[in-house]
């Protein structure tokens, strides 16, 4: 899973292997075909499963040959190019969505990183800017959410490897904590990784897996908008985030990792 | 319910009604009369009930005698006067949670406003500076949140009666909207109220009421972490939140309240 860092895709391997799925990486499949009435899919490494149904999920391909055609610009990966009022290089020709680069905010570039959530956005600045309006997209973190079985993986901003290819003096830590107060039933642990700046102390990315029902999702969002306003990671335990017993702590788990970054930060430095 | 508006306040009464609890507001307890093993409380309209416990719960007041018996500044309340170091007028003592007045982010002043999770940060500032550091509390927003039976009640910043009487245009909206995508199984409907400054547009606070389990309380999170930043309200929807159709949908809840206070204000104006 590479939308989060080793630690977290482990957890999600593990999840799935514990409920009975097989997981096979680092081999291509070369071939899959027909016996009988099954499917028999054939990998580079020899390996070979058979099923009833093969389920083939290789990435999205930005679709802009009509861009092309009315000479709207492209870039190498075939995006196209958008500037953050949504605007092609033709003055009277928007675009918005998985066909178009998307502006990053915290990378403060361009990349193609489509999403359901970032079109939605995009399309609305530019039907705005389409009939006179002057809207600017706020740029993507990249913020994603998936359900796995009951378990959620949530990830927000750059992931450690992300931030050291792009200069950042990268760190992260890994935290397990309870959902909420041990005390009242129900708690179950959740595992926060944050991602910061060690020179800076700028906070650059958040990944949380836990259990579905626990509040793992909108536990990024409070990490996404942090980003969106650009905060150095102790920050986060400024902020009054809602507590009661069945749903959080005092200091939230978002609170509890971004104080564990710190310290291992202050450990790095010493 | 006084931490909330009352259109919210009201769900927490129809749902009290509907899981069998007597809600019986506007008149006060003259006496608890021991009758046999029965205690019966009466009232002033002169309703009366009898239990075999009764439960009290009448505020929070500051315990700050020995502090005063120190010479130390208490304002009109009792409540000890601190500055955003948590120090007292006497160099020596600091002082922290609900003994002391809490500095209001949004409103820039002290309140008499007791919770734990500020409890705990200016615990944290105090111990930092009586140590010698130089910390600031970065100040409460009030944000708190309860769990009534299978539902959550949020709340973060002003409420519309609030706002207005600390001198801002005050305008609320309340939105019913699904958690997640009514096609994926489990949605439930989930109740958002948003306050904001129909001069400035800025965002003022939120109130949401909705199922245990929803991602109710963090998503109080995400307008708290908002407000900390001071935003408009409709910038809450450049916010890169998550999205997967069994938690969320592509413009979150959050984001669905806000463009209708967008468009309750346009309506305003025009």
């Amino acid at each position: 899973m590479r939308t989060v860092d080793p630690p977290m895709s482990r957890q999600v391997e593990s999840l799935l292997t514990a409920n009975g799925v097989k997981v096979i990486t680092k081999t291509t499949v070369d071939s899959i075909v027909a016996i009988k009435d099954r499917l028999q899919v054939r990998c580079s490494d020899g390996y070979s499963a058979e099923g009833d149904l093969v389920l083939v999920v290789v990435g999205v391909r930005p679709q802009s040959d009509l861009a092309r055609a009315c000479d709207v610009r492209t870039n190498e990966r075939g995006a196209i190019q958008v500037d953050r009022g949504m605007r092609t290089n033709r003055p009277d020709i928007f675009a918005a969505g998985d066909c178009t680069v998307t502006w990053h905010r915290l990378l403060e570039r361009d990349l193609y990183l489509p999403l359901g959530t970032t079109s939605h956005k995009q399309g609305r600045v530019a039907g705005e800017n389409a009939v006179g309006g002057d809207r600017v997209f706020e740029g993507s973190l990249g913020t994603q959410s998936v359900k796995l079985f009951d378990r959620v993986i949530a990830a927000t901003g750059l992931r450690e490897e992300d931030a050291r290819s792009y200069g950042f003096a990268s760190l992260a830590i890994d935290v397990a904590t309870y959902d909420h107060k041990a005390y009242y039933p129900g708690a179950t642990e959740m595992i926060i990784r944050l991602v910061g700046d060690a020179s800076s102390g700028r906070l650059l990315g958040g990944q949380i897996f836990g259990a579905y029902g626990k509040e793992v999702s909108k536990r990024i969002d409070t990490i996404a908008t942090a980003l969106h306003h650009r905060v150095r990671v102790d920050e986060l335990n400024d902020f009054d985030l809602s507590y009661t017993p069945p749903l959080s702590s005092p200091w939230d788990p978002v609170q509890v990792a971004a104080q564990a970054w710190v310290e291992a930060r202050d450990r790095q430095v010493a």
